[in-house]
């Protein structure tokens, strides 16, 4: 798996000289090696001795994983290196563990390297004074952060299917929603119905995001669902984030307990034009900024006040990442994007309303990638 | 809150001659300031700078965290820095704006220390550079990690209290848990029906932990609920825990659909009676490795398997914590520590039963945590 990754990583090190190098940060290992780690608890992992590693040298790449993780790991069809992490007949050691294994790994290759590169930004201090201590004094070391960033706004013809399958997910909350805002319900029991059709949809425990606000809250923009009962008339904003396969899906709709007021109407047929106006806007060439000026000008143009939020973002194994849709973004669309648009109208403490779609960008404009009902009831 | 915990660490770091030092594990970043992070949905937030991170200095502890976690932060009553992650007016660089802040509030006081303590297994290269820059030649470097963790073990009230709370949460799902195992479900039908139960009494979004698994699996001990269907006579072990204001609960029973074999009766009876046996061991002054001796006898003596798994640990930020109840440990239990026990018997592929109970050590004895009722039907 992931194998085309692996190429663009190859020749984007190579093309800077360097010979060895270490990623840390998640979102690089999964898009190196298509692994998916198991949904989380929270806190750190007593049974984790740090971050997932690939370390990079002559053109290979080496999984490093705890052992737990082997036979999952095993499908990204890189060589793969374990540790132990759990044992009852010894203290929890996976830190001294991997920290053996990387020195392992990665000593042979570190001494005669010329130029190593690291992300600074995850790799902990412990595991880089492995390397450290391995490389010779001439060796540059150069910070690859971000480096990888602009190859994963393309998505592959695997992710883009993994991708359609995490939306079809939120989908099937958005149905479930739609049946579940109701005068005297609670945000959380909203949310608790639209989490059980997601995951018996799945056949399997998911991690879900975003937001269930009702829209008296004084902050409407988003937020977790609470112990906050829903009374006719309010709207309810409910934002799906499912991660199906490592891979983030994403999408929002605004639903109402009985009859929306005249004004509510309003507001969700405003975002309803401007989402439909960011939508026709996406194709390969469009610059980021013009359609986030495009879309808040609907929405001042009816009168509402413009959202401080983000018109939109790239979603893939990060439930936020580049092309982001905001002011200062001349990014160029290109066909392989998947973006989000989620234009909204917030009175805080009064009602709230946004609609969220994804499209993919094709080689002459887009594909809606969500299928859930945005109309008004 | 948390202010017994920084005295604690205050006087440990003292007597190690240590006058500056950059916490980063979660775990200890939690129990230094009671701060408790957002369920995560797994990956790297893109709005995350780095770790949470508390810097130590003069006595006092400051705490780092991104501007989104300010108000909550807050309730910790450390002075708090924070620093920008999310911007529609700029890329997000919250790792930038992280470095920027750290070196502003450690580099006064990391110009004058004589050692430096550093979780080094959880602290990023990047942000471990920004400290290093500003040490003079002449001070010590000392490694941390792990240091808290004896401590971590003995709770304080306010622990007691929380973790109180998380086990009632349990309680609740043991509840829907047996009301949910008939044949013709799958193991995340229960699943949902448990978790529903729980965020519903908590009114709000929870992480929820572990295992739900039928007879028939060839590793029947734990798992995620997959798709699998329960049949009639089947057993599900259902192993829950829960992340409640930070503190994680556990417990384990073992349900049936339909009428239990005469064969799984009689494991039931006997993991109950180690149970049992177990929990009458703990008191102060007890061993760890000697109740799980006595745990493992009683099921070999009444002529089934012996679990590979611990008999037991410790719960608090973490999961599993010490004291560890496995063969090797020879750790004395004290008052305020409290536990997990959990034996199981299981034949692969077949069948499978655990019950497990939390244990506060009291001055004299034990009190039973989790109220879930793990008898047989």
């Amino acid at each position: 798996m992931h194998s085309e990754q692996r190429a663009i990583a190859d020749g984007l090190l190579r093309s800077h000289g360097i010979n060895c190098a270490l990623f840390a940060n998640p979102l690089s290992v999964g898009w190196l090696t298509g692994y998916v780690p198991p949904v989380p608890l929270g806190g750190r992992s007593p049974f984790s001795g740090g971050p997932l590693l690939v370390w990079y040298a002559g053109g290979e790449f080496v999984f490093i994983v705890p052992d737990t993780a082997a036979a999952d790991a095993a499908a990204s069809a890189c060589p793969l290196v374990t540790y132990t992490t759990y044992s009852v007949d010894e203290p929890i050691a996976g830190a001294v563990h991997l920290a053996d294994v990387l020195r392992a790994v990665a000593g042979r290759s570190a001494l005669t390297s010329t130029a190593v590169g690291v992300e600074a930004v995850d790799l902990p201090v412990s595991l880089w004074s492995v390397i450290l201590a391995g490389l010779p004094s001439t060796c540059a070391v150069v910070h690859i952060d971000g480096w990888l960033k602009p190859h994963q706004m393309i998505k592959t013809e695997a992710e883009i299917a993994a991708l359609r399958a995490s939306f079809a997910l939120t989908d099937v909350g958005h149905h479930a929603a739609r049946g579940a805002v109701r005068a005297g319900r609670r945000e959380i029991d909203v949310w608790t119905d639209v989490e059980a059709a997601i995951q018996r949809a799945a056949g399997r425990r998911l991690s879900l995001g975003n937001d269930c606000v009702v829209g008296y809250r004084q902050n409407n923009v988003g937020g977790w669902p609470e112990d906050l009962e829903i009374r006719a008339g309010d709207a309810v904003i409910v934002d799906l984030s499912v991660v199906y396969r490592g891979y983030h899906s994403d999408s929002a709709a605004t639903y109402y307990a009985g009859e929306p007021s005249a004004k509510q109407q309003d507001m969700h047929r405003t975002v309803a034009r401007a989402l439909e106006q960011g939508l026709a806007l996406i194709k390969p060439g469009a610059v980021a900024c013009d359609i986030d000026r495009s879309v808040r000008q609907c929405i001042a143009a009816a009168g509402h006040p413009v959202y401080a939020h983000h018109t939109g973002h790239g979603v893939g194994l990060s439930p936020h990442e580049d092309p982001r849709i905001v002011p200062y973004n001349r990014q160029v669309l290109a066909q392989g994007m998947v973006l989000m648009l989620e234009p909204g109208i917030y009175y805080p403490g009064e009602t709230g309303v946004r609609l969220e779609d994804a499209v993919l960008v094709t080689d002459t404009g887009a594909e809606v990638l969500t299928h859930h009902d945005k109309s008004l009831p």
